[in-house]
């Protein structure tokens, strides 16, 4: 089965079927969409392993927030994608309103797009070490969250995982959620798109490719994960590029001629084969992310961190948010 | 007993003599000295229980580093400090040569004088992932180096100590070394002291005033605490510029008169509960610190960190550490 | 005249008062005050020589702003806040509303209590280029407004106020306003205070100390200068915590006693020359500034920023600002 | 004439000689190649309006280093190309060993790859107010240095060529150095190269587009640009990877056939074309750098501050740069 990396279960099924190139759904795949224009949602369920196989994702669901006006500077676009996102994520919580939540921001501060983790984490409000201190100053509804961002295994020469285990079996939560900036095939989705997953953090995901999984398996609690695409790989937007450049030239030619077919029958697999090896001298160390990136994420992670602090304490919106945070 | 917090043995060790008024060595206490001018060292054995009642300290060894030149931007003084306190340190590791460490840089990313634990961490020689994953590439004489900054309980909602706790607890380092920003009771020693003491981390101590401790009872291994001074106490400020003007009021003063024995006379104790009452709705809120801190953290970590790359690694010098920095 | 250092004329004022032991106003000043509780404003105009000398600043109108809450991470508090600034602004702002104001903002964004002024910059509503280049966009009532921040002496080797100058002579702005971090003597006006002038910056003023003033007589177009107090003076901290616990002893010991003679009168100006004595060799490095400095400048600076933009276009409420910025 | 944007005069001409499928030089343009392997320079002349008008550059000198170890955290290789481009430098200084140099550091400090200019100005060795209060402090050999990062038009609302002439109309230095980061065609010269110009900056160059050139004809006085690339234009690199794809493909298919044809014969200029419309809906948005961006910075920037330190003034040796910086 030949796929393209990509962390988004919306993009693994497009490229399912274009590859295929069948209409029909995937097999073993449910999909059920809502909302549009500004903010759409996407839930993918996963429900067989033939489903497993097609995708190359594990079993479960993935809600996918697209909502291309958030990388605008624009409060009311934010508050919206924020409540639909809290309200997605509220639908995935299992767990008794007053259990103990721990959430772990992934990815390397020093880099900037794979800053996502430890922003998001920077603005949640914290309220485990009051419920415990000073329980009688803390709002009804507000349930004990804790937070970490660990660092990545080149800054702390640990496996992200060991690290989160370590906690978990200390402080034991009953509920993880993981934060993690993705990687996109498709410019346009870069810090666009929210994904949740029930599924958690899986071996070879994310900007920074964990290698061992942070999910119900690994830690033996469940673990949501939210990502958000902030960089494009390079391979795939030389890829796109041609593909786009391609589908281009077949406008212009006659059809029946030589080169139409040629170009028509290109193999999809074989040439983004041959784009990785040109550029796979640099593939490793080069990145295609928005200009604006710093001002972005900055933006995208208040997004992501009021969803979270008003889907996670019942007690809460986002007129309270400010009052905890800091 | 009354006691003046400060987190350096050597000023503990002051404050005793002082309020004693005696010349002799503290009861249950041994001191030794080295060196002079640029850079001396003092150790500080506290040997009894006598030793820990009078210190307000636990049993143990303090290793005291002065250097009133590392605040300057001078690299052949910040060598000869590094290679000092690498002596130093190496001196108080008991562990084979090849036994995985574990460093944790506390303290707080977000307060500047705070941030000393974490910028040692981002300036250390990770080699524990390397040394599993690729180990022909690295040199003979590295062992397995891990580190992690956890961030302080505001931001976490979880005691670092149970942090750290969990983190031991799966991957078994032998030793743990913590690195801690401290309050000094004396203007000129922040930034130009590195204490290490074999005790580990205890409860109250630090900029950042931990609960729990981070040491050989909570963890199971030996902890090694380095701390700098990164701010004075602004009631201990308050205190001492008094005592300077009491000092220098009574040699102006006819000895005998009644104004000459009040002063002489005034508890000690008193006057700084008196400030402390004071100055307590800032006291919180307000730290005394060196105007070019940014600037000074920077060099004062990196000495930290290259200290602990050269006294780690029996095959490494401070030529080879920039391999493996970054 | 004795005086101690101050950049806020409310506490020139105060301490005037303090020194000639007397309650009516200061010569050639007039005082006015509006507003209580969380937000008061008041009014100090000197406008005689008298005025000038006994204050030790120029003649002119300093607005001074009060709100003890603006520390708090409280937003409906920062948008009263805001909004008062804003209409103190306006009030002092003669110029067309169409015509251009730079913006300067002063200080070193590398000393975090001093990078005020670079921070409220870096939240401004940029104008001059768009209503330039594309003028169609822009709303109605929006002026040309543009901004710099120079960095400080020891970062440019250049006056300030040079660059300001050469600035000012290439695009003839009809207005500059300067923001400055600022010097309190009270620890309870750090970041709770904002003081707006029309007297420009002026010699020996601010954290970073200008030698060269900036105002109309240095550029020939009025200057006003908008300034946060970030930090106390620590020789002040010294001398009012003294003066705090003079009167403490004073009310505990019997009048008619020599000592209670001796401390009643005590020379003020002795005493904060001798403890200036006492702290100079470290008074030149230290700051006392609050623990949160980090995040509180953050919230400051927004506050200013904002304060500004609806301050300048007559035709943008808080709610549009958002749109502009970034 | 076709022409892809570069910053980079070697590039220019490369492009130039693959178009006009020719060996020989570019007409009116000179050529000179020196030293190998970790470092090499290539000084190329622009001599005539012919060379001005292939290479769509002004005429002058470029002097480009080369370095493809540059990117590795290799402290003696650094020093080597320090030395080298401080000896480059220094033979395109014309004037007099005390005269006044200023230094612009362009670029958008708040976007990774853009922060070049700035990064280095804060790295210099600023020495013109010092010489001009303290002179008997100040090593011979030294001469007044001054330097600012002005920021770019979207932040300050003004052009920065005319924030620099207000400045150099001010304080009258005799040579600007103009320091930038630029955009590269192939990726393996991002932060590996420097190039060193005569000819200033001129419009439309940089990784941020500037308007007005900073140059001899609009400041009057001599300007030096200094340069590294720090980004991959994404439709260059998406053009690349199709040109070694064609390449690729043309290597496998027969002679003769009309695919062959077709590829050998596609017009470069029509499929370059084609890509940015395809990609024109993002390009203004994307860019491709590398992963490491934030580190590699911080070290090149270190590499162009000292290598202008130890060029602009005789007495100063690499060793002595750290006692005047910071």
């Amino acid at each position: 089965m030949f796929s393209i990396r990509t962390d988004l279960a919306l993009e693994a099924r497009e490229m399912y079927k274009e590859n295929a190139r069948q209409e029909a759904e995937v097999p073993g795949v449910e999909v059920e969409t809502e909302g549009s224009g500004d903010v759409s949602v996407t839930r993918v369920k996963i429900s067989s392993s033939a489903g497993v196989e097609a995708m190359g994702k594990p079993m479960g669901n993935y809600v996918t927030i697209e909502a291309p006006r958030l990388r605008e500077n624009n409060p009311p676009v934010h508050e919206q994608v924020c409540k639909t996102f809290a309200k997605e994520l509220r639908n995935m919580i299992k767990i008794d309103e007053k259990a103990t939540v721990l959430v772990v921001g992934l990815g390397n501060w020093n880099v900037t797009p794979d800053a996502l983790g430890p922003k998001v984490v920077s603005n949640l409000m914290i309220t485990r070490h009051l419920l415990e201190h000073i329980p009688e100053q803390i709002d009804e509804g507000v349930r004990p969250v804790c937070a970490i961002a660990p660092g990545v295994l080149g800054i702390t020469g640990i496996e992200t995982g060991e690290i989160i285990r370590g906690i978990v079996d200390r402080i034991r939560p009953e509920l993880v959620i993981a934060i993690d900036a993705l990687a996109s095939r498709r410019m346009d989705r870069v810090s666009t798109t929210i994904q949740i997953a029930d599924t958690g953090i899986n071996p070879g995901s994310g900007v920074g490719n964990k290698r061992m999984g942070i999910n119900a398996e690994t830690l033996g609690i469940p673990v949501i994960a939210v990502g958000v695409p902030m960089v494009v790989d390079a391979a795939t937007m030389a890829n796109d590029t041609i593909d786009l450049m391609i589908d281009s030239m077949i406008k212009q030619i006659d059809t029946g001629s030589v080169f139409y077919e040629t170009l028509k029958n290109m193999d999809k697999k074989e040439k983004y084969t041959l784009i990785q090896q040109i550029l796979s001298p640099y593939v490793g160390n080069l990145m295609v992310t928005p200009k604006e990136v710093d001002t972005i994420i900055d933006d995208v992670s208040k997004v992501i961190a009021n969803g979270i602090n008003i889907a996670l304490h019942r007690g809460i919106g986002l007129e309270d948010v400010n009052r905890y945070v800091h």
